[in-house]
């Protein structure tokens, strides 16, 4: 029995990642087809990633966009469906596209929640992420001066020098603290007597800006700055939130850290350009900012693809995601939202838009090739208290002021990005990963929701609390970007972070920053977080190889990038995808990694054998 | 009783501090004189440091040299003596200078040995010491607010611009492992033909030597080169003196971080200047590198100032120390020495000679004056077996194979030191700091001795074994500077460091890197040493500005330093002392650690006036 349902949870997520063109390993697929008694076919679903710049290309180029396909987008119970034109809409002939079924979803949704509550499983999945935690503990005994032998023996690679990807950032904290207080400091000098503020109609230079709120740039100090997360931040995302405003202010931080202000997010986008010639001159680093569309107006998109656009907010190291935040019941309370349902309009239509007509919006057109993913953001610590089911209200009918589940957002989210990253494909484009925010706080369903939905997530802390969630992203190698000193401030002492434990037992975890501007001290956060896990967990360069290449297998790298940097056959698992020479991981561990994988997977084939 | 053994203890680090001009703080000594009734009068007894380089001065100016007094030194019994003249030395007629008598020594040392072992004084300084934490922690609570009030309301100050010293660090391991990496592979691009090597008589360029080991720079890695402490050196310090070799091959230590060798130590200058220089961009980061005198022959000095002055080894940031290593027994076994006193002789007698004759030792005499003090190093968990009494051998008598106890080394250090050091000052020199390495491993007696001698020590862990130690250690605010990561790879875990515990009851603690090139992984060591703390101890600005102070006040810069980076009245103790414009730290915690101090040393006046 236990066995059978975790069989099905796997079909689950392999079947929702390949409707929506996200990932699922082929080792997994390859133990279900046999347990099904089917041959295994290599699929061709997966994500289309937009390749590299080439030489003397201008990335931001918009000539050579695919023509305009004249079809009409509309949404539908929450989900924007294509139709040939608008008398198909009406007369309710969608594309054929693949769109997903909630009824599906729901019963796949309760199947799971009953699954990971049933005893046996529990007992099951506790006794197997016990074995091997020991195993490797064994492996490691056994092993560990062989794996550095490997590593000495390994000419031109250390840690140094091999690629790693801070999976999880925010753009409006992407910089740190001193950083931050150097180019406000910076901006002052040279732009004191520029108009910079549109404070009610009221035309505020920086100068007058500054004397306003009663400071001078010149006094100021990252103590007075205020950005930083301190021990008052334990626990209380509320006010770890309040550290987006420098000095408290909030004017700050729309003139520093905002794309939309009196001068067009001009600073925002020089102080993320600052970090990205950083990350190109230590050139083995790279990032994945995250910017915000709220939902609140179908206009942000255009906005934001300006902003980009007009900035040139570009770096060969960045990849760039888009979060959203889960605040519906704040614009719903200030009435700028009539229902749930114009909140997902004004997410995914405009990206519809763009996507069948790209000549008509060349500036977001360019800014989605850039896009490699969406975000799920917020305090998941809040309770929401509505249960998702059939009987939910669509989200058209969602009127009312309180906030739907975080199952109800993943969902509509996933629903949409399924349909969209399908559209794309058809027109040659690049498609989205689906990469939510995820056990940081709050209830375990979130984690079951991103089972079902997510190709990755960050944080994962509380799969400490679920071993059957636990185990089954083990078994789907779901890969987890973890941030432990954000934790540190926030959710979690440091020494408890789990991260060691699912490092150790084979979950694939990545090292992240989330915020640099509130929890590092020094000039390169990413090898700061490195550092401290390395001291702290008395890391091997192994481990830390290891978790530096599950970062760039994580990641929107492109395809080629993926190959210069992990090696032709990355996408292979096992040994064989393992290049040493680029990545640093010994052969021996990603071997240990690999048969360990197998022998769980073949423990459930063996189990269903006996039925 | 108790109060009695206490107020002897401060007596007696009171006499032994002024003697040898190094530091006691003015308030015990106040507190001492109010128990004695005696009025306090301010001692003209303290350490005398070289002024920075003026404007246009060259560090290096060998010109001015004070000139010969003709006076004869010699060692007799471990200790050297200063003569008018050779015939005075017979006549055994010494110059006025304060010598050091055993008697008292080992009166005061067994004296201080039963006080520890007292059951009423354990209880008393383990009640004092759990008070101390506890009121600190109820300080916090009440004020952290406060503090962080009055540190945001501190224009242009904050941790970043404060200044540290790095309090103790070896200069054979303070570049980093990538940076000596990056090093090596320079040399051999521009050097590969020049002669860098001499074996046996044969001399190799740097090609033919890398060629001999096997290896090529092209593809030499952190991993290869192999500097780094893992989880295999802890509780193994033989293991990690190993790691000094870089591929393991002392060959490459011999070429790349040794003064003496075939290119008269010039990469490893070259790395040190090149340190220099990056702290010198920093601009708020200064310190301490130990070069090693072995005393294994007498011209080792020499050859270490004609190092220092040829390459011109000198930075503004940086203070030099001397490290002597306890490794007589070596040396003996190989018959370099006849006795211990030959080492001694060895390592004090060129600088009394410098010291008398400047003249005719110029470089060694320029050397001196950027030398602040005397450090002894070495693995403190071997055990000697040895117990320093009156009836020990002298120096001159200990020609066994066996090395001398810890408290043996470090009395002779600081016997010379002190007749040294009083000679220097008649002479209007600098005088030197004894600043060993205790309480890293090994017996509470190292802490015993260093208590008596040492004007402040490194590492101090064991003082969580010994609460009557801690408490003196706190009452005479004997300065520790810790290396929390280097201790977490070698003998304790970071999150069982006493750091924040000792740095809580006040403890005057700082921090320091030890060993970069073993320990730490970013671009700047003591940063991430500071990063790490805040974040596994959750430190407050405050806390981390009040550590960086300390540093400030334990090193070796000179008044007119301390004066720019403190302010002018640095040796005030208490709130006077303390000028938060530059030190960045809150008036409130400064004003509680002065209360608290004189509440406890007022504990002990008021227990001895009921005598």
């Amino acid at each position: 029995v236990v066995c059978r349902g975790l069989y099905r949870a796997l079909c689950i997520r392999e079947k929702n990642m390949q409707q929506s063109l996200q990932r699922f390993p082929k080792t997994p697929s390859q133990y279900l087809r046999a347990i099904e008694g089917e041959p295994w076919k290599p699929s061709d679903a997966g994500p289309v990633f937009t390749p590299p710049v080439k030489d003397g290309q201008d990335p931001l180029d918009s000539g050579n966009l695919p023509e305009d396909l004249g079809y009409h987008v509309q949404m539908k119970d929450g989900i924007v469906y294509v139709y040939a034109d608008k008398a198909a809409a009406e007369r309710n002939e969608p594309k054929d596209l693949p769109y997903p079924s909630l009824e599906n979803f729901i019963d796949d949704m309760n199947f799971l929640l009953v699954l990971i509550a049933q005893g046996p499983v529990k007992t099951y999945a506790h006794r197997r992420l016990k074995f091997l935690s020991s195993k490797f503990q064994v492996h490691e005994m056994l092993n560990e001066m062989e794996e550095m032998k490997e590593l000495k023996n390994n000419p031109h690679r250390d840690f140094y020098n091999c690629r790693k990807v801070d999976t999880h950032i925010h753009a409006a904290a992407c910089m740190n603290q001193k950083h931050l207080l150097r180019f406000i400091k910076k901006s002052y000098r040279v732009d004191a007597d520029r108009v910079v503020y549109n404070a009610k109609g009221k035309q505020l230079t920086l100068k007058q800006l500054f004397q306003q709120l009663k400071l001078h740039p010149y006094d100021l100090t990252v103590d007075s700055l205020d950005v930083h997360a301190g021990r008052q931040t334990f626990q209380r995302f509320d006010k770890f939130n309040d550290k987006y405003n420098p000095v408290g202010a909030s004017e700050l931080r729309d003139l520093y850290l905002k794309t939309e202000n009196a001068i067009h997010g001009e600073y925002f986008a020089t102080i993320i350009k600052e970090v990205g010639s950083d990350l190109e001159d230590a050139k083995y680093q790279h990032t994945e900012p995250r910017l915000s569309i709220y939902g609140r107006s179908p206009e942000e998109w255009a906005r934001l693809a300006s902003w980009f656009n007009t900035h040139r907010v570009y770096s060969p190291n960045m990849k760039w995601m888009i979060q959203v935040p889960r605040i519906y019941d704040v614009f719903r309370s200030k009435n700028f939202l009539p229902h749930f349902g114009k909140m997902l309009e004004c997410i995914f239509v405009p990206v519809f838009e763009a996507t069948v007509n790209p000549q008509a919006h060349k500036e977001l057109s360019v800014f989605l090739r850039h896009i490699t993913g969406f975000d799920s953001v917020d305090d998941e610590s809040k309770h929401s208290g509505h249960m998702f089911s059939t009987k939910s209200p669509k989200p058209e009918e969602w009127t009312s002021q309180k906030n739907p589940s975080y199952t109800y957002y993943i969902y509509y989210m996933y629903a949409n990005i399924l349909v969209l990253n399908n559209l794309r494909r058809q027109r040659g484009m690049n498609t989205f990963l689906f990469r939510p925010h995820c056990g940081e706080a709050g209830a375990l369903t979130h984690l079951l929701a991103a089972f079902m939905t997510a190709d990755n997530i960050s944080h994962g802390l509380n799969l400490k609390k679920s071993p059957v969630l636990q185990y089954l992203y083990f078994l789907a190698r779901i890969p987890i970007a973890m941030s432990p000193l954000s934790n540190n401030s926030l959710f979690l002492e440091y020494a408890k972070n789990p991260l060691l434990d699912f490092h150790q037992k084979g979950l694939m975890v990545s090292l992240s920053t989330d915020d640099p501007m509130q929890f590092h001290y020094t000039k390169e956060p990413l090898m700061e977080e490195y550092a401290i896990a390395a001291q702290v967990f008395k890391l091997s360069t192994c481990d830390m190889c290891e978790i530096a290449r599950n970062s760039v297998l994580q990641c929107g790298l492109s395809h080629e990038e993926k190959v210069k940097f992990l090696g032709e056959k990355y996408q292979e698992d096992g040994p064989d995808g393992n290049d040493i020479r680029k990545t640093n991981v010994a052969q021996i561990r990603v071997a240990y990694r690999y048969e360990t994988w197998c022998y769980e997977l073949n423990l459930i084939a063996e189990g269903l054998k006996n039925e």
